[in-house]
């Protein structure tokens, strides 16, 4: 992972005519899956405002298998190979008349899911976030769990509806309780939320019974995307004791259509959070705490209204990674697990509506002159991102969005 | 589903010499993934002592493939309409000479996991089984959560670590906190549990934001396994609030090799037990609550420890379905949901060593003189299952074992 520093001062310099402030230059190159018009989607790498078509550019059928996994069952010495030859490619005009006839323009192009999701995991790694949802949750009671400073509480979701970003939310029904009302009703969710959150995909597998220790991450994580955790707050508060959230949270999760490799990312390494209690040794990384400065852009239609910090995570991704493991479960490629929403301590740097709202006590005022607690049919929410490039830019994470559809 | 009643007296006169008392009649005729030294894995269909080469017998590449999932996919006519090629073949002296060669002693093969598991959910769906956990772990409170009666609860596990039958149990190491210790220590679990399940699997997918009614049961799942969900009591306990179990499960969970279809379960339908609340419309089965009628049977190193009753379940199939879906999440192909622990009223019912032991005080004692709280290094747990056939005998829903192997 030393491409950023090794190439740093190069990267910037490319044939091609980039927008200004693109956050897709040469410091970026993040991968997705994308379709033309009438053809099969294959593996493409953002540019700028272009898509350099890896499938054509490269010959490799890898490429041409409609999602990332192949390539990404590779291993970091395959990933770095590619990145350095895009690099190349890209930035030395030598080459400019092989590789510009496989360059599509973004607009022209389909995004779909970059990633056959294998198994989905959910972090609540944001200290800020689980304390303002204990305070809502379970008022009266203390905030935080006892396990929460020991460990990254997470749990699995479900990864068959992680879709790409642009798929319509459809309200979900289910069971919730009225406040004060006898039994349970069903219908539409009265509660519909968001979550800010960063997922982090998996590339290599690990062996049933065997950790992957903190140092380890490398070797199987391959890069990063934003994760929008749709959720419906009255049925989880209703089903989720005692085995934790389930239609609350599993009907549709929505990511970012371009994974940002680890490597574009080195620039924004930012030490961890201070520890609040001694930790045991397998998360203990006190030798290189490590986490993400991304900065999150929550907008609702159009407007922004948060901004949260992903560098204040007190749990880092190798924590995520090494306590998943810990006890021997499997990582297949593929597998992606997200950090759980993204909340700082600020009104501005909350990550869901729930803290937004206060539980939907204080009502959101909007430019427009509307208020909002809850997501509404119609409502459309954008979450990007944006990092420090090695290029001392800034990268973009591009962006995870969907618009709120009625019941059926 | 009319198979069972329609052929009900035919289908026990076979050609094939089989065992006496085999639960692996013409009755059954239950499907798993297989292969002999030397080949690859393909599906095929226990009867007797043998295995019906699908591949072979059919020449259908469907069948080649390594597991059941692209003849799931299929649907219920492709389904009925092999199960009644397969019941002539067997049991009409006319095919014998083409259908015997390819029949391939049981003893001969190795069994994979037999389909490939999309999402894996659990539920929680005996009343007996959550109460008695509810007491254990929560003592002092009410045992039951006040969502238990109007839903089936449940949550997402880790589809990656669902593994078959005979794949050896890592004890697990983690987090837990010991009673009176200061803070948490890691380490391999105290508390290494089994839970005796019964599962379903999903063929046919169904569409985001679409709800799968009662009533559309059949049009989805293909049938029925056996389930073990290995549990890390200690691991549990410390990391399930607020969101649920995670590590404490997901390092393995075991299958039985061979699923049965429904069809062949028929006869073992029963009424579900009475309702103790008004069900919500979408889960109110008043015009058909079925059960299965199947009768667990949980060994610890051969020695019978407990008989579940999946009759007494409170939750049916099709509520779980009904219930997981009704909030539009999508079905997939080995989707695999399974019934949470099947434990009777009964002490001689209970279907996990948690309950068994009461939470760890009071030992089981063994017919060797030994006692057992939770599981030991070289302990072998085997879970097996029969059920009314359809020709008036029983049918065998074979089993699913694992022997526990010291942490690495």
């Amino acid at each position: 992972m030393d491409l950023g520093g090794a190439r740093g001062p190069a990267v910037t310099a490319t044939w091609l005519d980039l927008p200004p402030g693109t956050g897709f230059g040469p410091a970026n190159l993040p991968y997705g899956v994308f379709a033309t018009a009438g053809t099969a989607p294959r593996t493409g790498i953002a540019i700028g405002d272009r898509v350099l078509d890896l499938a054509a550019a490269t010959g490799d059928p890898v490429h041409a298998t409609g999602s990332l996994n192949a390539f990404l069952a590779r291993g970091p010495a395959a990933w770095r190979d590619l990145r350095a030859a895009v690099t190349d490619w890209l930035t030395d005009e030598a080459h400019r008349a092989r590789v510009e006839p496989a360059l599509v323009p973004r607009d022209a192009v389909t995004l779909h899911l970059p990633v056959a999701v294998a198994d989905y995991v959910d972090f609540y790694s944001s200290r800020h976030h689980a304390e303002n949802l204990g305070r809502i949750l379970r008022p009266g009671t203390e905030p935080l769990a006892p396990n929460w400073c020991h460990l990254p509480v997470g749990y699995h979701g479900r990864a068959g509806t992680v879709r790409v970003s642009g798929t319509p939310v459809v309200r979900p029904s289910g069971q919730r309780r009225d406040a004060g009302g006898a039994g349970p009703t069903v219908g539409p969710t009265r509660r519909l939320d968001m979550e800010a959150e960063v997922g982090f995909v998996v590339g290599v597998p690990s062996e049933l019974g065997t950790p992957v220790p903190l140092g380890a991450f490398a070797d199987h994580v391959f890069g990063v995307c934003l994760v929008d955790d749709w959720s419906a707050r009255d049925l989880q508060a209703w089903e989720y004791v005692p085995l934790g959230p389930f239609l609350g949270k599993s009907f549709l999760t929505s990511v970012s259509p371009w994974v940002v490799p680890l490597a574009a990312l080195e620039a924004a390494r930012v030490p961890a959070p201070a520890r609040e209690v001694p930790l045991l040794p397998y998360l203990d990384d006190g030798r290189d705490p490590w986490g993400l400065d991304l900065t999150l852009e929550v907008r609702l239609n159009g407007e922004l209204v948060s901004c949260p910090p992903a560098a204040q995570l007190y749990w880092t991704p190798a924590q995520q990674l090494a306590h998943l493991t810990v006890n021997g479960a499997a990582l297949r490629t593929g597998d992606l697990y997200a950090s759980g929403t993204v909340s700082g301590p600020r009104r501005d740097q909350l990550g869901s509506f729930m803290e937004l709202s206060e539980g939907g006590a204080v009502p959101l005022r909007l430019a427009d002159g509307t208020t909002r607690t809850f997501l509404e049919d119609g409502d459309e929410v954008t979450v990007g991102a944006t990092a420090p490039g090695t290029d001392g830019g800034r990268i973009s994470l591009g962006e995870v969005t969907g618009r709120v559809v009625p019941a059926r």
